[in-house]
């Protein structure tokens, strides 16, 4: 494990306009009259404007109930403690539901982990440097070396945690000691190495990764050359929360691109590689920006 | 004018399930602290459980308030009449705010106006036959006759009003008349008439148009053609609100589909009449559903 | 089986203008040097200019070789038996190439089958009229008879097989007498039954079908069940050509929509009927404008 | 203007493999029976296999020819000289044609123009470095010094040439100095300085522009604040070929992405970036392997 971080990147972008004295609170459980009535009465209590409220219900008789609410207040900060106990004790009060209650102008922590293919994490590197990307990247975490001097160039932490064969312990041991207690979530930008269902549920913060997708589905090694074979017409990639099965998590998003006969096994992959940063950055956007709320082994991304 | 009406089409699909006992509120109006609390106290006081709520504010400052909200309850018809004083007053109580409230029991009504070319209209009939779009459709009203047979076939009236040069007064005059107390909103399906803003003003119900749609814009006769010349990759449809200003009003919904030098004018009008008919759709069908409302030049559209 | 024919629709849309005196040539089979000059040379000695020509070879270095040449001359239909006889001459001078050379003012022949859900061969119907899609439909049947009134209402010979069990023997011995001779090729527009191995043998004519696409794939019974319990946001379509291997046939054309978890199960399946009938329409068009090479499992498809 | 050149960044990716023993042949004019076959035999004469081969005729009946034929022969590059007199001998017998013929193991020279906003300058050195766009960067050109250490850290000479106000004839007399003789094809990748016709004459080499685009297109400054009024459902971008009436050039290629009302006006200057610097990427791809014919204010693109 190396642990030198680089000085800031020189001619960094400005720092992204926090969103201040905003927060955005989500409310998740069994659906029951009058919940939306008992969550914005609270808020109007302390003094708080609703600035944008989706709610959904997956049935109206005893569904499921989501609601996401951005509301802001002047000096936010302070007020906040006080309506989270009040939130809590209405909430508490006969629903079944949980809640998260954050403040917006703190970004969210996140570690990418990459392998040798960098396109997915330049690209989240480059659009958090132009403030596209409301988080912290608290550090990068590389089974190869190869990305450390340009991760560095831009300011940020590169470990090298070469991995170890068979048996991932000591990696991912390393990993948690990195980890523990420094980020809110976690972005596998192609990162070539599985999780153990230990490492999990010991890192406990949601895990995001993107991996190719194609209509229909090449199983084993080596899905672009099948795709090819086949002839598909359309190249895409999903994002998606890690789960004990792999590749198998809630989908965050998806998107394609449109390929023919012409394009080589070469051109596939740039096409797929394209359509993969695009698909992995909306969703690190949307997670960072709490829309995506995960019921089951799906989600519901209030966009 | 032609005003007979066929017998209903002997194979007509199974009518769509209306939305039994639910209803839509549309809120409207000055963005303040509590409206949403007032709203929900209400439905809840009135055992109505929120199905889905959509909020929007376009400035947490004092800007403009928007929310969408499906709510049900048994026998929702007749508690409809209580919840909507109980509403009314709450609404008046200190907030600049108007409302609509509707059951959703009863689909709207819709004149669909067309010429000629047919592509639009047919495709309504056919999503509207499908159970695909929740509208009464009450009449079709064209200037040419070509279409009777097609949309009579369909169980529909279809009213043959001809154009009558530059002095539309005279038709316009039958347009009202078989519209007035009729229909709750009227579809331009390629209809190849300028309305007059007196027209637009008296028929009181809003009017959705459909227009071909180019980047850049290409003014005046067969713009088809002109993008050809300028060899555009892109054709597109936009939906939007009639208003005094032609083809100025507000957008609801667009699209554009992929063409290439090798398109010939006539391919690629047959591309956008594809567009136009599936932007269309897409535009009667959040009309009709209430997802749509009007703000300024703009609309905010909840899907 | 039922085989009443309907008088003509009454307001048939003008015929689509046939492509007079062009001819659309096939040619694939190995690469090797010198083939696309053999080719034009031929052409130019019978005085015909050649309109468009795309070649592909999908490997320089002796690979195969796919080339559609559409060329016109005035009178072709007289001059085209010379032009056969030249091109069979020096394609079979030590080239190993197959070639097909179809006259563009004879529209293929095409047969529908169809089941209950109609959205499919509809939209096929419609586009016919409406001089989109250059085909003569020479018959529709179907294992129900719900669509008879509506496929005859378009002048198209209309016939109900039904499904007979686990033994389709009876059925399609009906089928290969209806179709022997009279098509040049099938559509299979959400025909729920599957076809037999010796059914796809001896019919002898290509078969293009068109199925749900999901990424990932969700086999077995109700796939947009599976799909909305995953959470996908993306529902496409897939057009291919039948073989043996059900639904793993050399795929022409696909194309998605974007879904999201408000999406009700039911409205998934109206958005992938939606996508499945403008994929099968363009994988249709393409085939009857000989813009589609099968080579292998898959298709080189020139646009 | 500053002319310092940096080392070659330490950690580039692998070049990207030329095309090795294959080159590209344009041709265009006016069409006529035996121009496939003309070139075609030329080739067949050198030993030369066609690997691609692309025509495309406006008119059957004497309108313009366009031909884009890739081919390949061992030891190319020696032979080349003598493929080119013979096609010149060829074409200049009674053809009214141009072409031109590029070794394709020899990159395109390529200046890039840029101002402040570096997206798009950005994208083009990632794609180029991580080998997806096939072209020699010679230099990047901007009136702010802004990029100046990034540019550098690709190994790509950076030259700040500050503009002068109104006029702008020395700045332009430092672009020619550093152009002249150097480059093949210019891109403006969101340089923000109009170009004076007599600089777009003198320079010489095709300039590649990308702008904004919306339907309907929005005059005047700030675009997007007016595009959000009308509430647009699309934002899009055009690359196109600079002429001197601004912006009205020959379209090489277009996109949109989706917005909503909820997108505030740097959410679209967001996603409007996103999408300018994926069309302008294509466009510098087809360009760069002469994918792109102008013809008029048109172009033929053979993907």
């Amino acid at each position: 494990m190396t642990l030198t971080q680089n000085a800031p990147a020189p001619h960094q972008a400005p720092p992204m306009q926090p969103t201040a004295d905003q927060a955005v609170l989500i409310v998740h459980g069994r659906d029951r009259t009058g919940i939306v009535a008992a969550i914005s009465t609270v808020l109007g209590r302390h003094g708080a404007n609703i600035v944008s409220l989706d709610q959904y219900s997956d049935d109206p008789h005893g569904g499921a109930f989501f609601q996401r609410t951005v509301f802001g207040r002047p000096d936010l900060k302070a007020a906040l403690p006080a309506i989270e106990e009040d939130l809590r004790q209405e909430l508490a009060n006969g629903f079944e539901l949980e809640y998260t209650l954050r403040d917006l102008s703190v970004p969210k922590r996140v570690a990418i982990f990459a392998s040798k293919t960098d396109h997915c994490l330049l690209d989240l590197l480059w659009r958090n440097r132009r403030g596209e990307l409301p988080v912290n990247v608290s550090m990068v975490i590389s089974n190869h070396a190869d990305s450390a001097d340009e991760v560095r160039s831009f300011g940020i932490p590169f470990f090298h945690v070469p991995s170890q064969g068979a048996d991932k312990s000591a990696a991912e041991a390393q990993h948690l000691q990195l980890l523990t207690g420094n980020v809110d979530f976690i972005v596998l930008a192609r990162y070539m190495q599985i999780l153990s269902g230990e490492f999990i549920e010991r890192v406990g913060v949601p895990i995001i990764n993107i991996h190719h997708s194609f209509l229909p589905a090449f199983i084993g090694a080596d899905p672009y050359a099948k795709a090819r074979q086949r002839g598909v017409k359309l190249i895409g990639a999903t994002a998606h929360y890690v789960t004990e099965d792999l590749d198998e998590g809630p989908i965050i998003e998806q998107d394609v691109v449109r390929v023919n006969h012409a394009h080589t096994v070469a051109e596939l992959r740039r096409q797929g590689a394209d359509v993969e940063r695009s698909v992995l950055s909306r969703a690190v956007l949307w997670h960072a920006e709490d829309r995506v709320i995960r019921h089951g082994n799906h989600t519901i991304v209030f966009q």
